[in-house]
């Protein structure tokens, strides 16, 4: 058994932040795209010193600058022998240490970390696989999620080992705005980042923000990419005030025993605003 | 300007299937799981020699063993001088002939096929990072999209230069059915998938099918796996007869300029579900 998280219905977040200065977050920022000298590149310069004017700790995850690996393979987990189950594998080599070091030096700076910004270009409606595989292979059983509560419940959903933080995503797209707003051609972006916003952010216990959406990147002048870098100075200036997308508490009671939502609340409701609170 | 896909509102897969022989389908099988011992394997397996049996052609695209590189770098597009700009880029060397040999070789192969199979565990709500970046990589600007009508619209979301293929998704999770139903925990799968279903199959023309589900796969017995191949073999079996999943068209009228979807069509909806016909 590891590391019991908070109990459901509390807010682990709001106690780590009050504990906390406003002036000494530690900011992880995870950076996924291959061009140092693009808009993107320049928001994540104006955002570092954003952050270290704020007074704020940080640390970088420069995923194309690392040569990161985004593939899972035997070796990851010291190339057990025989037949590969990733689960099984990565959570024995979480448990005995032996997960490969990259692995373990991307753990350690989520474990750092009071809040994460995670930045990427959308691309195929995702993150690149860059960026998936940091995903894929950081956040193993028994570090991010697999834990158990003492009666036996998993700790998942707004519970969990990385409970407390909270995460930034800034995202750019080349389309218009209006095309990722709820009627848009594209899917309203929220849902479209679903997968990385509930999925990977909730799932593990990390309050999920509304991701901070560039659009027409690339299209944007000058003028446009101030007004961007203006926008993320803001976010970040608030990131200990904002509230975070109300997602429901798998263990807050509003899923039955076969995790599905109670027939009374969003009644008659099958998409996914009905995981909201 | 590039091949020019068919109108919206034909059904382009509909033509391209009648004039083939049922027993004469070509099927890619993008096959995206590390351990070929795995119940994906074995299905992978059981689908292979199924497809066989039918008297179809098939292709294969194993992306562990193929060592498959998901990552983007300047060297795919000819390591151009200067900034990296992926859009431009990738679309300067499509049409010059000069992408990276790894990348037209699978462009080379979804051109020859019929249909997809495009298999994988769901990892982190998503396609492992290997299959992410096969997308990321092969799906270039003037090959999979960013083809324009003589009208000057761009062909998507059901036209474009990959219509006429349709895609069934076979895809496991270690969790159990009903958490993926239209209220389970997780999402109903059609929306988890959005991103893959309509982002990158239907906006590139192809015809998404309903995925096939392989749910608790950790868990799967001996006669688990056989059930789980015989569904299989029954999907394969059926694959010029089924309906695809009725996402509407971009140029069919249903969106307007902005490409927000039209007031009077599923009035009020804001979900992913007002995207069906």
């Amino acid at each position: 058994m590891l590391a019991v998280g908070p109990l459901p219905g509390r807010r682990p977040a709001r106690a780590r932040w009050r504990e906390r200065k406003e002036n000494d977050i530690r900011i992880l920022w995870v950076f996924a795209h291959p061009e140092p000298g693009s808009l993107n590149g320049a928001l994540r310069d104006a955002g570092l010193k954003a952050v270290a004017d704020l007074g704020h700790e940080v640390r970088e995850s420069d995923l194309y600058a690392m040569d990161w690996n985004p593939v899972i393979t035997a070796a990851d987990y010291g190339d057990a022998a025989g037949r590969l189950v990733v689960g099984r594998d990565s959570a024995a080599a979480h448990a005995s240490g032996t997960l490969a070091a990259d692995i373990r030096a991307e753990q350690e700076k989520l474990r750092w970390a009071d809040a994460v910004v995670v930045q990427f270009p959308l691309w195929w409606f995702g993150p690149p696989a860059i960026l998936k595989g940091w995903f894929d292979r950081v956040l193993v059983q028994g570090f991010a999620h697999g834990v158990h509560a003492d009666d036996g419940r998993a700790l998942r959903y707004g519970a969990g080992p990385l409970s407390g933080r909270r995460v930034l995503t800034v995202v750019s797209t080349g389309a218009r705005p209006e095309t990722f707003a709820p009627r848009g051609v594209h899917g309203d972006l929220r849902h479209v980042l679903w997968p990385v916003l509930h999925g990977v952010y909730w799932y593990t216990g990390m309050d999920a923000l509304e991701p901070l959406h560039v659009a027409s990147a690339d299209r944007a002048t000058p003028a446009d990419a101030e007004r961007h870098a203006a926008r993320l100075r803001a976010r970040l200036a608030g990131l200990a005030d904002e509230r975070p997308i109300p997602y429901r508490h798998e263990s807050g009671g509003d899923y039955d025993d076969d995790l599905v939502l109670r027939p009374h609340l969003a009644a008659g409701a099958a998409g996914l605003e009905a995981h909201l609170r």
